[in-house]
């Protein structure tokens, strides 16, 4: 017997035989729990809330003694030791939600319509005979439009299609599934019926790349996949591509090519993980700032470099796959959301659809964390937008021991300011590999809980620097004779070497953090006001910044941690909805043209506000709801 | 001083210098004349009508011994002893027209608006500043809008086109002359200002392929050229062709290739001759039967070989040319003109389209001859269409000495029917190489001749066999022992060896025509019509019938020959005026609508009708209007 089991907020879902716990069926539908005992019934860390007690069998002896009363009045209950009865519908809660899972990160759950730009229409046809003899496709509109009286527009037909429609259609023994796009187009033909249909939506970000593989016609993430952009190396940040462009010939085509090959081994790997093929992909939406936009789009990004910062094409892009060299589908598009201006691409579109600020009425401040930072601040009366020139290092890279938020990563850190003894959580590995892992680097909110922490410790001062006077073997010279802090000693790592923060690491956190914090505070200034009301925190690796020590740090301006939200990779969230619903499609066009674009580094006051921000967390500004940590902090 | 000098009916129109000869504009314009003895004042052949007296240098005294008083009187001149001192308008007539042209011959000239698909528009851009920085193709969308009122629609732009723009936009200094289609959608973009819009229309036929440059705003044909169609190595007529996809691997591919190779080729011959680049192609209409239809655009063919004959797509195909392979200008598309059924393709549709029977009160066949031969019959009441399975023959292929029209080949030929000798026309060399040329094979026409010849001159019966009782050394048995007639001894032929007509060449001629015949005959049967009232001889080759010997050899019904026209390639000349007006588009798809196609083969009495039609003229019918010819014929 096999029941429907939904995992919430991540939404996949499939069926599930009975007798299976909660954790393997999460396993197999790809939601991944956090394990670290790997479903020995130990750790106590799978907690899931079911929303319906009937569809599982009873607590058990072990449930009783590891939960408290109020997590069992409230339905927690451990995944490796629940089992499924009944359709389920299970929450797992932020702590459940497994570490490695971090760049991929759903962010928080939205109410979605499922209503995508692609759809599938399965028509059996009359055969051909001398007496009806009309063409293949005149039969198939034909049979299209008798079948779906909604598809009384003009039908097109991509033309690859068209040369496989005769072999398609007799294979199929007259009986076909066409793809259509925006009702259109045909943009595949399968014989026989096929219900679901996928379509992958990707991060496109400086550093890193994060893609999610979706069933359209469910709403469900079947499988989700991250990667490095293969153009770090030539160069780390969107100016540094520009200038590679420049300077190189056939530069663009190098960087074109690189990130096209990036998308396909992602769509490799989703399709692998979700045991179909490139060819079942339909759709794609593509989210990233405009020079990711404009080198993806093998467009010269040259013309945004530099005064007056002008991009190709703003609005809505879509081309086929194929003339991208993207192996999905034959007839399947590439859409690419709207850009704004300067840098602020279609990225902070996604994240303006999926936060929809613009429907609010607290001003608040989205930060979204990444190489080439964005921020927005407003309500419903206005929205501004900024891009931020972070640089990698809170992306874990230019950073000594840095590394992206994967097995091995230090991901949180606590310095005890007595002994000032690290303790760390170190992101877990593969589902497969649930045994714990020995740290190979740092991920970006490991750096982030580093210099919080060592500042808090009093081990950095105000402006950055180690405090020398302060003894411990861990702060010390370097083989380079610059100082650093140990957080892992060789034995305890992967890589039989000492993992330290540098002085050189902590400025790159303070130039990185200056800049969002710079940013942040010009809009505040031309909206008027003082104070933000809520802040959202967005990022591929946004759900594991300690956001306490985003305010020790001053990344961001001060606020009620009650009222900042951290809410993962809302680019990519932005783009998922964007495939499921293609009225996004329509809200985001909209929204490109509400925001207003403010280019900071332009304004007068940009190089003092900048400045004053470099120290931790400020030259002058007051953070009340952190002075209880801060005044504890010595020196 | 340069003038506008313009030759008709072939259209082709520019600037001349003061003092050149008509001849020499006609060679420079691309208008082929005449001229045997290269323009030495000899030979008289060259013959022209002048439209006003006053924009040529008077009459001189070789042309007054040359020309009759009448033809002084209809203002008739040669074109070698005319020269150019005003704006002129020239007509060259049909005697006049050299014969290189065949292949590609112009047709009848008809009235056409000039109203192409791609048009171009030339605007000056604002630069981009600070307070104006709008993305680039906002910039020029606005620009266009603004400066053009009748482009109000959406206007998209191909990607490919997007992806250069920057640097387009820039190397023009902001002025740049941009090619939409359709008046939607930008496929071009040129720095600076640009008027000329160049267009190809190619002719696909089964054994040859004629294409013709046009530039669109005025309405000229710049030039013109001829190949073989190179998958006559796999296959001399559309059902081997088919056969041939059906039995090899990769077979559709190889026929796909050959077929692309051959346009990419003719479209480089185009260029050179107009000193442009394949770049400044911006649009191209193809014509074509069914079966190279389905071929050139990569789609099998299978379906069409056998009941109920299904083709993939009857309507009009508008496709991205380098998604083809096809390399015009980047963003450029090829238009395919809409099939109709069975073998009766695009080029019957072109047929229709120029010579537009549908339009006229009078009962009209048309015979367009090629490989694959069509024919329609009827009036604005009503027209039929039929594919005709005539071979290779009419165009010279599959006969021992069989070539096509091109320099070398004898054209035309009659036999005296006392003496048995021949007298023979052969087509002259190249504009550049004006010298008599030795014959090298015979072509279609000299084909037809031939047959009808020997018929006349009692060398073959009624039945196709030679008469044996005739005694001349032409006539004798071949070193194979099989019987043949000797058109040209050895020395005086270009390839050294003698040139005949053999027994299985006549065979091949009777087989073609009886399959024309047979055809026209089953669709007057369908109108229940005994006579037809007027004939049009259309195909590639067809300007160099004699219609007579059409009569004689009972390739078409009988018919008054002066209700006899022929007119070229009509399939060629159709495709062209798409390329001129797009109304011809809508047109198009009109007639394939209007017309109503005939299965022939699958009509009942079809064998009987074409075994009677096998013999010379006809086994039963009477052919009153040539009576007096064939009363003359011997036995």
């Amino acid at each position: 017997m096999d029941y429907t089991v939904i995992f919430q907020p991540a939404g996949c879902r499939g069926k599930i035989s009975c007798g299976k716990s909660v954790l393997t069926a999460a396993r197999e539908l790809g939601a991944a729990i956090e394990a670290p005992c790997g479903g020995g019934e130990v750790c106590g860390k799978c907690k899931v809330r079911i929303e319906n007690q009937t569809s599982v069998t009873p607590v058990t002896g072990k449930e009783r003694k590891t939960l408290s009363a109020q997590e069992l009045a409230d339905c927690y209950r451990l995944a490796c030791c629940t089992e499924i009865c009944g359709d389920a519908v299970i929450f797992v809660p932020q702590e459940s939600r497994a570490l490695q899972q971090v760049v991929m990160e759903n962010g928080i759950a939205r109410d979605c319509a499922v209503n995508p730009a692609v759809k599938k229409y399965s028509v059996e046809l009359n055969k051909p005979t001398l007496a009806d003899c009309r063409d293949d496709f005149a039969r198939l509109k034909a049979a299209l439009k008798s079948r779906f009286i909604q598809l009384d527009k003009q039908m097109a037909i991509d033309y690859k299609v068209l040369s496989q429609l005769p072999a398609l259609l007799r294979q199929g023994g007259w009986v076909v599934t066409v793809t259509l796009w925006q009702d259109k187009e045909i943009i595949a033909v399968e014989p026989g019926r096929s219900e679901k249909v996928y379509g992958i939506a990707i991060d496109i970000g400086t550093t890193t790349l994060a893609a999610y593989l979706c069933e359209l016609t469910s709403g469900v993430v079947v499988a989700q996949a991250s990667c490095m952009n293969s153009q770090v190396s030539y160069g780390d940040d969107v100016l540094s591509r520009i200038t590679y462009c420049i300077n190189n010939e056939g530069g663009l085509a190098k960087l074109h090519h690189a990130i096209i090959a990036d998308i396909n081994n992602l769509v490799g790997t989703l399709t692998e993980k979700a045991a179909i093929t490139a060819d079942n992909i339909q759709d794609m939406v593509l989210v990233f700032n405009t020079v990711m936009h404009h080198i993806t789009l093998n467009i010269s990004p040259e013309a945004i470099g530099s005064a007056p910062f002008v991009s190709v094409i703003k609005e809505a892009v879509d081309v086929k796959a194929r003339e991208l060299g993207i192996k999905i589908g034959t007839g399947g598009y590439v859409h690419c959301l709207p850009i704004e201006a300067g840098f602020v691409g279609a990225d902070n579109v996604a994240v303006l659809i999926a936060e929809q600020p613009y429907k609010q009425d607290a001003m608040t401040l989205i930060v979204d964390i990444g190489t080439n930072g964005e921020i927005d601040f407003g309500n419903k009366d206005g929205v501004l937008s900024a891009s931020c020139a972070t640089g990698p290092a809170l992306e874990g890279a230019q950073i000594k021991f840095g590394m992206r938020a994967a097995a091995g990563a230090i991901a949180r850190i606590s310095i005890d300011p007595e002994t000032r003894e690290p303790a760390l959580a170190i992101i877990g590995a593969t589902e497969e590999q649930t045994s714990p892992v020995a740290a190979r680097g740092i991920c970006g909110s490991g750096i982030i809980d580093a210099v919080a922490e060592l500042f808090k410790a009093g081990m950095i001062k105000s402006d950055g620097s180690f405090n020398k006077n302060i003894r411990t073997p861990r702060l010390r010279r370097g083989l380079d004779g610059k100082w650093e802090y140990v957080l892992v000693w060789a034995d305890e790592t992967a890589i039989g070497q000492d993992i330290a923060i540098t002085q050189k690491d902590i400025r790159a956190v303070q130039l990185a953090k200056a800049a969002l914090y710079a940013g942040a505070k010009i809009l505040m200034r031309k909206k008027g006001v003082e104070k933000v009301e809520r802040i959202t925190l967005a990022g591929a690796f946004g759900s594991y910044i300690n956001k306490e020590n985003a305010l020790v740090i001053g990344m961001i301006p001060d606020c009620d941690p009650a009222k900042i939200t951290v809410v993962g990779n809302a680019a990519g969230e932005g783009a998922k909805l964007t495939l499921f619903d293609k009225a996004k499609r329509v809200e985001a066009k909209q929204t490109a043209q509400f925001v207003r674009f403010v280019e900071t580094a332009a304004e007068p006051e940009f190089q003092e506000v900048f400045f004053q921000a470099m120290y931790l967390p400020h030259a002058s500004d007051k953070f009340v709801h952190i002075d209880r940590i801060l005044n504890k902090i010595p020196g």
